[in-house]
C-alpha cells in the first residue's frame, strides 16, 4: 500500500536544528536536560504511566505522579490545587469553559497569546482587550483592568505574565488585586515563567496560574499543567454524572503518556534554574546593552528588560536586507552561517528572539553575529 | 524550597513493568519498536517539530510532517483529510463540539468509551444509546441504529469498533449506511483498530474515523488522529477570524512535540503489522481456545473472536480468591511471579486483556500461568 519512499518520508527525520544554537523563544526554555533522557528512555510507549492507574492520571502511585500533582507542584506555584493538562491553551481553554457559557465575556491583555483568543473564540465568548501602551514599550496598565471591569463586567479575566511577543512582566499582583476586589477570577497565563522565574500565584493574587512544560519546564510536549485557587474546584473539578471519579473538564485522563514522566524527571532542574532567575535578567540586560551599540538595532517592550524574551527592531538590517542578494532571507542565512537559528525566516526589521540559558561563550557568539552582519 | 527526598521522587522513576509481558489491552498496541527509539531520541526537546514552524503544525515541511498529515495518512484511512489530535478523546470532544450545540442528541453505542460519555456530558448534550445484546455477547445489532435514529433524531451518531471492553466489532459498515441514509454524521471511534487492522472510512461509510496513537499505532502518548470526509471541512476545520490560518476546533495546534514524531517514525512498522491483522485473530481465537480448555474460564463476547482484546469470565478464578491467602489480588500476585502483569489487580471474575503482538513463547507462557493458577 505504502512505498519505501513514504516510508522514508516518515522515518528518515533528523533534528538538524540540534547543531545550532536556536534563538526561539519557544525552544530555549523546553530544552531536556541530560540527566533527563535515559529516564525518557523507559517511559518511551504509548501509555507508560498507565501501567498501575487506579482511574485517574492524577492518583497514580508508580510512577509517583501524585505525589507530584498533588504535593509538589501545588507547593512549586504556591496555589492549593494543581491539574495536568495537554498544554498551556488546553489549560486555558478548560478553564473559559468550566466558567463561561456562550456569549459571556472575557477580559484578555492586547499582548495575549493567539491561543487565549482562539480558546475564547472557540466558546463563543465576547472578547474585550485591555489596550497595550503602543510603541515602543507596549506595556500593560494594571490600573486599565478596573476601568474595563467597570466598562464590560466581564465574567473571566487573563492577564499574560509575560507576553510572547515583548516579554513584558506586568504588575500581575495589582491585576489580581482589582480583579480580587471585583469577586471575578483571574487567569494568568505563565506559559513564559512558570519553570523560569520563581511564581507564587497567592503572592500575585491569582486563581488560576497556567505554565507550560514544552515552552518553560523542560518538558517534552505537549504538556501543561493548571494551577487552581481552593474555592474554584467545585467548578473546574466537576465530576461525570456517569463515572464518578471522572473530571469532565479533563475528559477524564489529560497528558497521558511521556511528556507526564519529562516534566517529573525534569523537575529538580526545572525547581534549581529558578532561583538562578536573576541571572537570567542579567545576560538579557547584557545582549541587549551590546546590541543597542550598534547603530539602527533597538529592543522595544518595557525597560529595563525584566525577562529573556526580547523584542528587537532593527531598521539596521532592514536596510540590509534591501540591497542584499538574499533580500529579506539574508538576517537567517548569515545567521545560520554562523552557527544560529531561531529567528523566524524572512523577518529583518522586526523579531523576537530569547537568550534564556545561553551559555557565556554562546551569548558571545551572536553578539558577534549582529555586529558582523550590521556590517555586510 | 524542595527537599532531596521530594526531588528524588520526580527523579528516581523507573518503569518496573518493562521486565514483565503486559497483557493490558491499552498496554500491547502502544508498544515503541526499537527502530523508532535513536529518532526519538532527536525529538525529546519540549515543541522540538516547531523548529521550521511557519504557523500550522500540519504544514511543517521540516520534519515533513506535512506530508504525513495531508497525503500518508489520509490515504491508510482511505478518508479525505486528517489531523492530529491529543489523542482519541480529544478528537471525539472537537467533533462534537463542532456540530452540536447545548442540549443537541447524540446517538451512542452503549459499548462506547467512558471518554465519549464524558465529552457528550462535556458538552452537555443529551445522550441516547444503542444498547447491546446483553449477556454473554454484549453485541450491538446495527438496525437498532435505524431504530433509534427514528426514535432520537440524534445530531451525531457515534459507533464504537470495536468497543474496548468486549473487543467486538460491530457490523460498522451497516451502521454508516443507515446513518448516511438519515443524513446524519457517523463517528467510528476506531481507538483500538486503526493501527491493529485494515481500516477503510469509505468503505465503512464514516464521516469521521478517529484512531489513538498510543493505543495502537505504537506512539508516545498522547496523540490521536482525527479523519474527516470532505464535506465536513468547513465546520470542523473552522477558522479564526482573527487569526486566519489557525483552526479553531484544534485551538491552533495540537500535539506540538514528541508524540507527532512518535507516530510517524512508528508508522512504517504500523502500516506493516495492519498486513498480519489475520495473524493476530488467529492467535487470539488459539489463546481463547486453550483457556477455555480449563474449566469455569470461557470468553465473553462475540464469538467467534474478531480481535484481540478479550474479556474472560473466571468462575473458576473467583472461586480460589474466595480460599486464597492474598484473596482478591491473588489472581494479579500469581501472575506477577510467573512474569505476567497487566490484568487489573483485584480482579478475578472478570477482566480484559488482549494478546496483541505477543510472541508464540510468550502466549504460551500466559496459557500456561493460567493453567497453572487455576488448579492452585
Amino acid at each position: 500500500m505504502f512505498s519505501d519512499g513514504e516510508f522514508g518520508i516518515c522515518r528518515n527525520i533528523r533534528r538538524e536544528s540540534k547543531r545550532y544554537i536556536n534563538l526561539n523563544p519557544i525552544q530555549r526554555g523546553g530544552i531536556i536536560p541530560k540527566e533527563t533522557i535515559p529516564i525518557l528512555n523507559e517511559w518511551l510507549d504509548g501509555y507508560s504511566i498507565c501501567d498501575f492507574c487506579e482511574g485517574r492520571l492524577e492518583d497514580i502511585k508508580s510512577p509517583p505522579i501524585e505525589k507530584f500533582v498533588h504535593d509538589i507542584l501545588p507547593k512549586f506555584l504556591d496555589i492549593d490545587i494543581v491539574r495536568l493538562t495537554n498544554g498551556a491553551r488546553e489549560a486555558k481553554f478548560a478553564v473559559m469553559h468550566a466558567l463561561c457559557k456562550s456569549n459571556d465575556r472575557i477580559l484578555i491583555d492586547q499582548n495575549a497569546h493567539y491561543s487565549t483568543f482562539i480558546s475564547a473564540e472557540r466558546l463563543n465568548l465576547e472578547i474585550h482587550e485591555v489596550p497595550n501602551s503602543g510603541y515602543p514599550e507596549f506595556k500593560i496598565n494594571p490600573e486599565d483592568y478596573a476601568e474595563k471591569i467597570e466598562e464590560v463586567n466581564p465574567r473571566l479575566v487573563l492577564l499574560t505574565y509575560p507576553d510572547g511577543n515583548y516579554g513584558n512582566l506586568p504588575d500581575a499582583r495589582r491585576v489580581g488585586k482589582i480583579c480580587s476586589e471585583y469577586g471575578i477570577p483571574l487567569i494568568l497565563n505563565c506559559a513564559y515563567s512558570v519553570g523560569r522565574m520563581p511564581i507564587s500565584a497567592r503572592k500575585l493574587n491569582a486563581d488560576f496560574i497556567i505554565g507550560s512544560g514544552h515552552k518553560s519546564m523542560a518538558s517534552s510536549g505537549p504538556i501543561g499543567i493548571l494551577g487552581i485557587k481552593g474555592e474554584w474546584e467545585d467548578e473546574i473539578l466537576r465530576k461525570s454524572k456517569r463515572y464518578k471519579n471522572k473530571e469532565i473538564e479533563f475528559l477524564g485522563c489529560g497528558p497521558r503518556g511521556l511528556p507526564t514522566v519529562s516534566l517529573m524527571a525534569s523537575f529538580p532542574y526545572v525547581a534549581k534554574r529558578v532561583e538562578r532567575w536573576d541571572k537570567e535578567v542579567e545576560k538579557a540586560r547584557y545582549f541587549i546593552k551590546k546590541i543597542e551599540e550598534i547603530d539602527g538595532i533597538r529592543q522595544l517592550g518595557e525597560k529595563p528588560k525584566n525577562h529573556d524574551l526580547i523584542f528587537i527592531e532593527s531598521s539596521r538590517f532592514y536596510e540590509i536586507s534591501k540591497r542584499h542578494k538574499k533580500g529579506r532571507f539574508f538576517l537567517y542565512h548569515e545567521l545560520k552561517k554562523r552557527g544560529i537559528i531561531g529567528i523566524k525566516p524572512g523577518l529583518t526589521k522586526n523579531f523576537k528572539m530569547s537568550t534564556y540559558q545561553l551559555k557565556k561563550n554562546e551569548l558571545n557568539m551572536v553578539i558577534d553575529a549582529f555586529s558582523e552582519i550590521a556590517n555586510l
